[in-house]
């Protein structure tokens, strides 16, 4: 007899709680666990995320995967981190990882996923990506026809985001924080600063869309995105 | 006096009836009109999945616009299909466009956008994306860390598509139909044919995941993409 808890990676949306979906919603209300990502000091957006959805009588389980690390270093202190998921799924307990945005879109749910899903029953749920809610946040349609679309974290080496950036109909730039003066540079070096918008935790209370030169790059957060939109008329 | 109606533009997900977003379905409840992209003999993919969630009384508008025609030339013929949704807008009623996966996404929607939102109020409502939904679908974790990940339209000629193709950590094929052989082809060539996954109409009820080489080319239908996921392993 099979009496394992079920995994489950859920996609809350970039921010805003109304961008949950039916399927993200009843799974989350129906887990006796919740597991989301925070460092020790900080709040979950993604917990934030579905703060009035809850119940209120779910254990909370608590990962953090430093995000310095390059993944291959960084394994046994993940490995660590999933312990206490890993023990409520032995004892029978389903669990559901809330997940910012997708889970499989650059998300650190994966971490879990590769580490968890053979042994245990796991589904995944996709959900709205920033991918899709800074364009619309900011109102400019993204890609169009026969577009090519990059998708480029900020942390790459500058000859490399240089190519990719010559080469596309339009490009999202994640990962921002501290590369965003890399980055601006690049975009006017290669002419590409006028096209490009900047904006900061769409779809949340603390949403703010700044033009690219207006940016302090002192207060960048992570959770900010470049979107140079397509330039095909319709 | 400002009487006229509001334009509303509303991902409503890759399929599954579930993948709605708690916003779409606020939004498209409560229009008087809904409006949506359907050939003439075909049923319309986003008005089926939204189809469980309709109070029942609504206006329904249909509009087409070809497909193999290039957008510049056909734009006449775009500004004539809109006209409909611009006639319920004048005068007066709210309208709800929906629209598969996310609006700005590729979508049919921004020929809409492009044309009545300096007019008209106008509310884009992102959604979860076959981008997102075909990933997970497949049980393949996409991008990780500091991948690169590109979108690439299968119409593209070989030279780009091969150009892209060789630089990138994870990629997503798109608009496959009949350019289904190429595409196989020079994943071979290029030796990516074993880490490529064929999805078609991902989450919803005919879902249905083959491997390369046993796709028949004949059947392929455009609403099937190629994942190419992230070698990256945690
Ligand atoms: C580790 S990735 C996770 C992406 C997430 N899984 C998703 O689907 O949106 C984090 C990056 O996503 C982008 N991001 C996520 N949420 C965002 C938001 N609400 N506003 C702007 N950017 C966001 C930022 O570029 C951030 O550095
Ligand atoms: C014009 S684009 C529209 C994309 C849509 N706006 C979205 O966000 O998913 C159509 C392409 O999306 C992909 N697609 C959309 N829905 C899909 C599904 N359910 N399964 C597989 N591919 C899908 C196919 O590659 C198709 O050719």
């Amino acid at each position: 007899m099979n009496t394992a808890g079920r995994l489950y990676g859920i996609g809350v949306g970039p921010g805003d709680p109304e961008l949950l979906t039916l399927k993200a919603l009843r799974l989350l209300r129906s887990a006796p666990v919740l597991a989301y990502h925070s460092a020790a000091d900080r709040e979950s957006i993604a917990r934030k995320i579905v703060d009035q959805h809850l119940p209120g009588n779910q254990i909370e389980v608590r990962f953090h995967f430093p995000r310095a690390l390059e993944p291959e270093k960084a394994s046994s202190i993940y490995d660590q981190e999933i312990e206490p998921v890993a023990e409520h799924l032995a004892a029978g307990r389903d669990v559901v990882v809330l997940c910012e945005g997708d889970p499989f879109f650059y998300g650190s749910f994966m971490y879990l996923f590769t580490r968890l899903s053979e042994k245990y029953h796991t589904e995944v749920v996709p959900g709205v990506s920033s991918l899709m809610a800074c364009p619309v946040a900011l109102g400019v349609p993204f890609t169009y026809y026969n577009d090519i679309l990059k998708i480029l974290p900020a942390p790459l080496p500058p000859d490399i985001l240089k190519r990719e950036l010559l080469t596309s109909d339009a490009v999202a730039i994640m990962k921002l924080g501290r590369h965003f003066p890399k980055i601006r540079n690049i975009l006017h070096e290669l002419g590409l600063a006028p096209r490009a918008k900047y904006i900061e935790r769409a779809t949340t209370t603390q949403q703010r869309i700044i033009p690219l030169d207006e940016v302090n790059p002192e207060q960048v957060p992570y959770f900010a995105m470049i979107v140079i939109p397509t330039t095909s008329r319709l």
